[in-house]
């Protein structure tokens, strides 16, 4: 680190600051010209590209007292990384922009970018270019590049007869951040499941390969998620209460917090699991929990053939 | 258009929102799966991909006073068209993030979003993605993709016995820039060309075929520019002042503001002109003004041989 500790992205000036985030980014052999250049070469093997972006702007998406800047790293790497999964693709590569006021702490974003890179280094993907820029508050700007092997699994292929299944685990990240929001740091694993979501990144393409005939990642909570599956396939979904098994720390905040345990699950998004449609069991694989039916009728989602009541995802604006 | 006129962002909604602002953004052939997916899909014919991000904040690189939103929109996808034209390659496919201010016109995003397609269309480019999120104050994500025919011309090829060559309006997008600062809307050809620049998209690649040896887009500025190209190079770069006739516009200015008409030319950046070196005057293209030589010596740029006292680019933080 060449910087003192108490140095501001004004005192590192714009290339210093990035000379020292370049320095944080390995390059895979794909990376024929890496940052630096005008513009990124990436050698490619297949006839597709996946593409996904996202923005996070702290004070909405993170809290810089609620997670270390290398957890906003991780985590605004997996949210990304994890849309490539959704498509049952695997990333290669990511731009990062950061916008950031001249008195942020040029530590916070070296640890934002090694939290980051360390996140990508999980899939085998390269930060390979990106941008830097003064603005009144930290937005973060991502966009993963990705291949698919096989044909992408879009969002509007569920049929009626089809299995609603889920991987990865879902619900502990909203736990977390009830636990952030009430001002409690426990139970401990739910606080560092919303800091460092886990998306099952192998489970996307696996799925692809099983014959999942739609896929999401649950990032605006399950039911709406899940809603989205049924909007863009024009059918109805139904979920079962009963499919879930309620993990004892979010019956703990359930408890403590007077709150359904059920609604952090059917009603959050930060863990980035897996939603897929299956054709029929034999097809769902290992690792997926089926939850649900694909039902002809009115697209919509249902919980056990009823609505409900709870909240279910959030909006932007 | 379905939003009454003075509606906000907050009363569009993000869903509502992006369902208009998809409907402005044409799908190429390429594009196999577009917007509303967990990501978008391209078919790509070559083995490579070229890709580039650039944020733009409210305030810093455009004000709404200054430029209307259409003007944004086409400025913001230029400079990103223009770090793939700078490879030496076409840009195929865009994403676009908006963070923005739950009060912002949701006129405003649409006639910005209308502007940007339309710059696109220029090279046949797609927008295929994007995401809105809400921040305090406006930023512009853009990431672009694209395809090299031949290999890209990076920034460290340029060898002693070079020339330096530059196409493309220089100069002029900083005198419109000047005269907007001052609170006047005349010499209206440069406030255009500050407003809506117009890279020369052609050029790049055929550079590239002609056997450039280096390639930058101007956008710090053009000596600054060039000593990205000297840098990364390992080369000393002269700039020779009576190369360049100074237009007729820009000289009005600088009578106007006291300002040498050169320095908006040596330090202006706005316009996205190319700059890059041949090995000989043979292999300059049509349309390229040699400008000055690649040397021996320390990495770093001159003027007629001496250092340039004059404002040579911005600094971002």
């Amino acid at each position: 680190m060449t910087f003192p500790p108490d140095a501001t992205l004004a005192d590192a000036g714009e290339f210093g600051l990035i000379s020292e985030l370049v320095g944080l980014f390995p390059q895979g052999e794909h990376v024929l010209v890496g940052p630096g250049d005008d513009a990124a070469v990436l050698r490619v093997r297949t006839g597709h590209v996946v593409v996904s972006t996202d923005l996070m702007v702290q004070g909405r998406h993170f809290r810089r007292d609620w997670a270390s800047a290398e957890d906003v790293g991780h985590r605004a790497a997996a949210q990304n990384l994890s849309d490539i999964n959704a498509m049952g693709g695997r990333a290669h590569s990511l731009t990062v922009g950061i916008a950031a006021p001249p008195d942020l702490p040029a530590q916070w974003a070296l640890e934002f970018a090694a939290g980051f890179a360390a996140e990508c280094g999980l899939v085998g993907a390269s930060v390979v270019g990106g941008d830097v820029t003064r603005a009144d508050e930290v937005v973060i700007a991502v966009t993963v590049i990705g291949a698919c092997l096989q044909a992408p699994v879009v969002r509007s292929g569920a049929e009626a007869g089809d299995l609603l299944a889920i991987t990865g685990r879902q619900g502990w990240a909203a736990g977390g951040l009830a636990v952030l929001g009430r001002g409690f740091r426990s139970p401990r694993v739910l606080v560092e499941a919303y800091r460092r979501p886990e998306p099952p990144y192998d489970a996307g393409a696996i799925a692809a390969a099983a014959g999942a005939t739609s896929m999401i990642d649950v990032s605006d909570g399950l039911l709406a998620d899940a809603g989205h599956l049924a909007d863009d396939s024009g059918v109805a979904i139904d979920v079962r209460r009963d499919a879930f098994e309620v993990p004892e720390p979010l019956v703990a905040v359930g408890a403590a917090t007077g709150a359904d345990p059920l609604s952090f699950i059917l009603g959050g998004g930060d863990d980035h699991a897996l939603l897929a449609t299956f054709p029929d069991a034999a097809s769902v694989p290992e690792g997926w929990h089926v939850i649900g039916d694909v039902l002809e009728g009115d697209a919509g989602v249902t919980v056990d053939g009823g609505a409900y009541d709870g909240p279910t995802g959030w909006t932007h604006f």
